[in-house]
């Protein structure tokens, strides 16, 4: 059996739990990771990326298990000397973080590629996976709370998602031009996968990007997202609020309205199967899997539901799902 | 009695004991340093300052005192990050002292004068005496080798001080402007005192920088220095061999001739006693002490030797101490 390119859309958390069950599954998936870039943020005059970092680390089994984010065994000094000289530190950055987002500007400042850049920074921390970012132009998610509009590190972090959300935006979207890495890597793709991440500040930074959207809208495979919600909440940030601010519910039903037309298949939580038939009316294939991931036996059971459940689609060449130039000749 | 300013011209580890015995004066003595910015370089995109940050790090007694250099309790893990993404990593950069060039370097990219910066650094870190600048602008010692021209911390870092030194340049100076805090500093001075630093590499660039040397020349007030050499060797550091190969003696009456015009006095080890005739042939006052200085008690006593030195000078307005302008007034 040849190996099946399999092209996630990831956050960081969630995301990165499904991009390790993923690549746990190596005998059977080739895995590419189109990741967020929409959270980077400049923090004492270094890029950061923190969606992209947490897939990183992840996939390198670096990662600090237990808060799911930064480095393990990596500790502030940097940030102390950083507090000493007066700069305001609510951002958590770790040491050996530090050297990498040093690395980044560096990089990126000599005029390389973002998309490169990534890419060679998984190499070098030994990621089997292949990182691909939407885009090497600025996006910034954008969050408009009582105050005024905040970046989302200072929502997400320095305010703990404590605002009610009025309204998002994506700053620089309009000019955003998809790297070339990102389209090929979904023209060959086998089986498309939305990860279990926050739709509307993860997933759809990704998809407003000229070009991605289309190109999902006009797939020739399947296409499978697994819902962050369980029960109605999500199992970490603040989803659930969002999504409900924004006039969507947070539950499978809600992610398969806000996926119209990108997804054929959604993986739901067992405790949720209830939510099966509005799905079906969607015209949304259902499986269901435990799909809060802890170990790497969780996630990698939830990849191998999403891609039985990929294999389970009819997908079949129906009109909608051809091109125009196909149509035309259909 | 009221306090005498005291401005010292400091290099890297002899120049902060120095400074740090000075410091321990402070009921006689408010000290101004100014530092050497010519073995400052760019490290991984970061300005790095190394005798700025000696000085610093030692007048706010955060120094390593085993290395004489960088700051106690920091471990290395930002440089180990930058060692796997594959960047050359030779010079020694610690977590903290990562905080701080992360810190210096931001400042600079957003206009920031130099000057301002370390002084900034200097209060938030604790320092009660004034870090000085003698430049905003950046010169760079340059260190001509068999291999071809390198910079100062390659030489000194990188090739570990072996390479027999051709040649010696400071790029930048012909454009460097002096600080008005370091002109301002050497007018309100009532005594100058060059460190044990190497004269060549440490306080030649201080003393190059346009108006400074003439500043010392045309002062009102006696001014000292502390020869580096006991027994014809460096404590640390290759200025013994630097100043062979620029054909000055490593000596007392080497260090006097090569500041020629700009000392009145100086202190040598009390085992170079013998230097004593020749140095009083070249019109220079001696003062002897035990300059090793190893605890703090040391550095205070070589400091007081040094005021003492100061005092004993008969500094009386001779025609040659003159300004043009007093010459004229005569």
């Amino acid at each position: 059996m040849s190996k099946q390119n399999v092209v996630l859309l990831a956050g960081g958390v969630g995301g990165a739990k499904l991009a390790e069950g993923l690549a746990a599954l190596n005998k059977r998936v080739n895995l590419t990771v189109i990741g967020n870039v929409a959270d980077d943020d400049e923090f004492h005059g270094l890029w950061v990326s923190p969606d992209i970092d947490t897939l990183t680390y992840s996939l390198a089994d670096l990662i600090d298990r237990d808060k799911g984010w930064g480095l393990k065994e990596d500790p502030c000094n940097a940030l102390s000397m950083l507090t000493s000289l007066g700069q305001d530190t609510w951002m958590n950055l770790g040491d050996k973080d530090f050297g990498l987002h040093i690395f980044r500007t560096l990089k990126r400042l000599k005029g390389e590629r973002p998309q490169v850049i990534a890419a060679e920074i998984g190499r070098s921390l030994g990621v089997d996976a292949t990182l691909v970012l939407p885009t090497d132009d600025v996006i910034q998610t954008r969050v408009k709370t009582a105050q005024g509009w905040i970046s989302f590190q200072e929502y997400f972090v320095r305010e703990r998602c404590q605002p009610t959300v009025l309204a998002l935006e994506i700053a620089g979207i309009d000019k955003a031009q998809p790297t070339p890495e990102s389209l090929a890597a979904i023209a060959e793709a086998d089986v498309i996968v939305i990860a279990p991440s926050n739709p509307l500040v993860s997933i759809n930074p990704i998809l407003s990007v000229v070009g991605i959207r289309e190109a999902l809208q006009m797939r020739k495979v399947p296409a499978v997202a697994v819902s962050p919600f369980i029960g109605g909440k999500t199992v970490k940030g603040p989803a659930d609020k969002m999504m409900q601010a924004m006039g969507f519910d947070p539950s499978g039903p809600g992610v398969a309205t806000y996926y119209d037309g990108l997804i054929d298949a959604l993986l739901i939580d067992s405790g949720d199967s209830q939510e099966s038939e509005a799905l079906e009316a969607l015209g949304i294939m259902v499986g269901t899997a435990d799909t809060l991931m802890q170990s790497l036996a969780d996630k990698a059971q939830v990849a191998e539901s999403v891609i039985d459940l990929a294999e389970r689609c009819d997908f079949t060449l129906s009109p909608e799902n051809l091109s125009s130039g196909e149509r035309a000749l259909a």
